[in-house]
């Protein structure tokens, strides 16, 4: 039976308690958990809301007097200690000074598997070589915004449950569905079974030959293929692709920021597919 | 006439020459200079191309020998001082480690009005409340990939030419030309100067109402006003604009950043619009 947040006061920084809180700026790493990862870590009333609402266990909250009232009355079915402390112990205990005022820390969840993830979806984006946590952040971000329904995760991605990916997101991350494929075996799998789900696969390069996307999706469901910022999709995820699309750029410019193309091309796929037929003139 | 570049060797930390890269984290408040304002940096060999490219007079380089070497060529017309160095020299001048190898200063340039902004523009972007150097730097370069022709900086916006804006639009900055009206009065002004024109001002922003904004542009001439990320645009710039448009969201998200839904509604309304004619179904 939940009950509600168990209120615990301390002013002790050495308060063992305290320890999944401690030295924030390392804590992705920890080789005493299953896989070496670190917990989930929401940074700030929203993410901490965001963090209650998605499937990762909440273990404890560590936050200033005002941040946790404000919690409060939102995480009523929440039985875990929140620690209740000033700022200054919080930046000792943390290792730098959070402006935030608040914190929670999960476990980590199952993932679905690639076959659950498509699964009544109809828009996914499907990532390679994505190695920066604010990128990935930013990209889970723009997937909520746009109503992306979930994420595959290929070789060269970083976990996209690290900290910063996490506080980029604004907490996104916890609640769009990702599945990982990333050794290239599992990869060429989870694209096929993709395939199989009915999606047609669209990778994004800015290759000749590619086609506007616009001109790429159709009615069809669509897995869109986003690669790494400096040197974007492998020749093999290109190989795996059904159909090469670009976002027409003004010459010689810079490709835009990996995120930012996300968001163009998931905004064509979804809200603006989704509310504008179009007779394509050329 | 111009001529090449002047190579100049120093390993003195305290050469007097290369005083204006001394303490970059500093360097953008100039009481000494017009306005109080820094001079313009440019850093790594892709910004310094466009700053070389760029109205800025440029005043001096300041690289390691690779650096230099690489940009020579290209910069043949640019006579100038070009202060060669070893990277532990560089980082005791400029204050910090800068693994990009080069920079560049130069002077600030004239704006154009905003009469000549528009002149022979066919869609802007209109900023308020911008304070954020990276968001501003980020809507620039987001601004050159997707073919803005200016972009009219109003109340509350930060100078875009500050070295961390300059350096997230990856140059960008120095090449989109842009105008400022900071002031309530010039703002009004400025705004129906856009109007006459030919103008239609489309104020982005969340509110009831606002009509997406594949429905607004048309065949127009278009003003897309976008407000700061925490507020959004001031009740005076609704006011003053022809019409509210949106960026559908999925339910409960945040907004996207700033320069993200500039860059999806630059898309709308250049390469988006002229790449496909679009039937409205709702």
């Amino acid at each position: 039976m939940a009950g509600p947040l168990q209120l615990i006061y301390t002013e002790d920084v050495a308060d063992p308690r305290l320890d999944e809180f401690r030295d924030l700026t390392t804590a992705d790493r920890r080789p005493d958990r299953p896989g070496g990862r670190g917990l989930v870590i929401a940074e700030g009333t929203v993410v901490v809301r965001r963090l209650a609402d998605s499937p990762y266990p909440v273990r404890a909250l560590l936050g200033v007097q005002r941040r946790i009232d404000e919690l409060e009355p939102d995480l009523a079915d929440l039985d875990v200690p929140a620690y209740v402390t000033s700022a200054d112990v919080m930046a000792d205990v943390v290792g730098f000074h959070l402006n935030r005022g608040v914190l929670a820390t999960a476990g980590r969840a199952p993932q679905p598997s690639v076959a659950d993830l498509v699964r009544g979806a109809r828009v996914i984006a499907v990532l390679e070589g994505v190695g920066d946590h604010e990128n990935l952040g930013a990209l889970f971000r723009n997937a909520a915004a746009l109503g992306i329904d979930g994420v595959l995760l290929g070789p060269g991605c970083s976990d996209p449950l690290y900290r910063r990916s996490v506080r980029v997101s604004m907490g996104h991350v916890l609640r769009v569905p990702f599945a990982v494929a990333s050794d290239p075996g599992e990869w060429r799998a989870a694209l096929e079974v993709v395939r199989a789900a009915g999606f047609r696969l669209a990778a994004l390069t800015p290759q000749p030959g590619s086609v506007p996307l616009w001109e790429a999706a159709g009615d069809r469901k669509v897995a869109l293929m986003l690669g790494s910022e400096g040197h974007g999709l492998s020749g093999d995820a290109l190989g795996a692709a059904d159909v090469a699309v670009s976002v027409p750029m003004a010459d010689g410019v810079d490709s835009l920021n990996v995120a930012t193309t996300g968001a163009v091309a998931f905004y064509e796929l979804t809200v603006r597919r989704e509310g504008a037929a179009c007779d394509v003139r050329s």
